[in-house]
């Protein structure tokens, strides 16, 4: 259970109480109090074996606490497996690395399809047996094919939509669809080097560092609340190629670092910035 | 107040309900379970100001709560200064780092006093104004002059002490009398390379990297629990004068962020590990 | 070219000079000396483009001036693709990540055959059509096992083998037939934790970063010279899954490193340990 | 010595030859070229000891060399101590690891003076020994206080200027008078956050890492060429405060780099890029 709420005494007192009158056996509690804004934040995680309230109850129990306190809440059940889209364009990295992780169980997510404005891809999707949808974009089609990935996403019942190095700005139709549901992996360290070529303009400022960026992603391009971020050493030496290449396993490792915290409901958003349960 | 016990359910309930019925607003609090062990720690933090119990009644009000589920526990109060000695034989680059967050304010702790086997950085700390007390080791002298420093720590009324790299190994009877209260600063990143000359070992063996460790020192040499780590890069062309060199800043952040998490109470230590509410 | 050599005045004026006076364009130098035993490393890179010595005639050229110093040399062209093997036992995150950047053209290698003691990632080679060789091995069968993945890599003309998490211990055999040749990531940060289990004895040690070893295979196990080295924090509350979680994108971008800077021929073996011109 | 001059073949043979025909034994040589604008950058340094020529023929015996390859050149001799003058305003930390670094000798050069707009640290350098300066500067005194630093720069000799943590910001005249040899710590990540109160931007931004970015000072403020960056991890936790706290150790570690570097001649610029020969 997320929770969050403005700031009061007697909130931890009055859900761990709650839990705990109901036989709830609490495995993991996070909590965090943004001083400027009064605004209370909770990740509580309880064990579903020996819970007196069933799942059908459990929202109508909760309501008198949550208006108390006026929480906005959000309930989880780590039985239920999430759906994830990803998106990708032609470079293959990230999106192997989410396959592999896939694979071998580490996000614990269903993907039950990818989008593409290329077909680079296709045959590795293929490869994994996941249905691969071509959407070809152009100034003129963008917005009728971004209503279509969007139908088709909510008829598979997607939750998150991941961005593994999808080269097309999303419109403020498709971010409001998945509002703090879409993640991307960014190419630099934001808010340096935003929008296109990062890698590039970090060669010609001579930074001796290269970064990746991942954030969920609004209306405003590159400025979502960032969930994780990373570094690597360059040098004079490396050529944009080698920044590129360097960037490569950061981008991979930050992305995977960041869905696995979403996924894993580790992460709340308030005025732009992300809590994050780590 | 800093909490241990064994793991079982309605802890943070009680504890959060108890400080909750007596005005307590909490401010932070952190918990974690050790799976393995069944251990429950938790740390939580709430202000004075609008309690109502008065320091006096806290601990015999506390009394039943802790005695119910068999805990463990340290109460400090954040306006009480702790008194903290430093330890250091000739490197003055951990020594100065600390004296430059002492005059700033950071650590918020008093320091009393300095001691070393040498004499050679007297005059630092005459410039800071820090009465100096020399001990000249050795093997014959050492267990006397342990039991006069044991001595003079305790008059001086001292909470924790600060090898600043400290060019001795203290013995059980100084690392018993105070017990996960001595903090150590070595030169490498523990397990690897333990003892005497650590950059001299890790550029024989060519690493990539040379690392620091700060550590509760206990009765086994470079074996006590580990409170914060770093790394800094390296390369075949260092000599070991330059992985002494590089290592000198990781050895002040590495150590200033180790006293910074012990005076400000995030540390808890259980089997040989800490606990590092950061 | 590659050069060691025992260090004395003019190597380097030789060398650029015989390059020059055979129309070679240097695009690259990098020199070493290691002090302590006296020994001179240069690695220089030339266009081939219009210079004068023809391949074949290249070596007989170089040979007084290779005399005249002592030097040991290897001569590459960089396009000359190498053929490298990969070795694997069931975790795939480090063989999807070779994979893929052999895929996306990054490692400028060809890969004619993948080796098991399993089977489990027959379907993964299979898909990136890659031949698949599974060599079952128990105490009985290893040596004659080893014997024929030998004349196996042999028939196929491997440069270089890459271990990536192959969870067998290669005999002095196996190494000595392909010395500096073959490449293991082992999953600490060397020589810490050695052996078997290392995110075991990491999270029993209680470690605040977890490391990752990429090194040639020598007969001492996990004792070979180092050739990239990383680390990423981990905390208490990471349980030994986490670490092991944590540790795979490490071990990815640490292996891929080391694979790159050995095929770009940019390391040099000297007394267990490597000079790396990055 | 510190070349650099158009791109052509023999640059190389020609100075190494040179060196080895008047018995300079080369220690170390390092070489870049920048494929973009075709500009070849050259650091060698030789053994003075037998060396046949005399500091004053020097020059004029390099000069044709010189002239053929068109090239700028800087000669250094590691025996000449250089001098820098330190500028401070309120903070410390710098100011006293610089200090502590100085003491101990890592960083071979005298500090004549300390100058600052303030008198907050008068009695550090009072402690160290070192005449300090005080030059209160307002937007009417700004152009008149900088000549009279720059004329007492001049009189003491001072090669480099170090900014430690100097909260002004130097003028065209300044910059002018001292090109690449004002040193600046800024506490951001570079091209993110500059100007002032960086730790406060970079909170609100919620980025997960704060940096610290060591650059030449240019007219342009922030602009100049870096030397060194680096970073620390931060979270949802970590209040401006905190970021300040941890920034310290990194500005701390990040400038004196820089400046080691600076002082042992291993930078050159180029098109507002610092090629750093690590």
């Amino acid at each position: 259970m997320l929770i969050s709420c403005p700031d009061q005494p007697g909130i931890v007192a009055a859900v761990s109480t709650f839990l705990f009158e109901h036989q709830g056996n609490i495995v993991d509690i996070d909590q965090h109090v943004d001083q400027e804004d009064s605004v209370f934040f909770m990740r509580v995680e309880w064990e579903i074996e020996g819970f007196a309230l069933k799942r059908g109850e459990l929202r109508s129990a909760l309501e008198p606490l949550m208006g108390r306190f006026s929480m906005e809440w959000e309930l989880h059940f780590s039985d239920v497996v999430p759906r994830a889209a990803l998106f990708v364009t032609k470079d293959n990295h990230c999106f192997y690395d989410l396959l592999s992780r896939h694979e071998s169980g580490e996000l614990g997510m269903e993907i039950p399809l990818i989008l593409s404005n290329r077909e680079d891809l296709r045959a590795v999707a293929e490869r994994f047996g996941i249905p691969f949808h071509h959407f070809p974009i152009s100034k003129e089609t963008k917005q009728s094919q971004e209503e279509a990935q969007i139908a088709l996403l909510q008829e598979h019942g997607v939750d998150l939509v991941i961005l593994a190095r999808y080269m097309q700005i999303l419109s403020a139709r498709m971010t409001g669809a998945f509002p703090h549901r879409i993640i991307n992996i960014h190419h630099s360290f934001l808010p340096a080097f935003p929008g296109a070529r990062p890698y590039h303009s970090a060669h010609r400022r001579g930074v001796k560092l290269v970064g990746a960026t991942s954030h969920y992603v609004t209306e405003e391009l590159d400025e979502g609340p960032i969930i994780a971020q990373g570094v690597t050493p360059v040098s004079h030496s490396d050529a944009v190629q080698d920044f590129i290449r360097k960037g490569r396993a950061l981008e991979q490792s930050v992305l995977s670092r960041a869905v696995w915290l979403h996924l894993n409901r580790r992460t709340l958003v308030h005025a732009n910035r992300t809590v994050v349960f780590g």
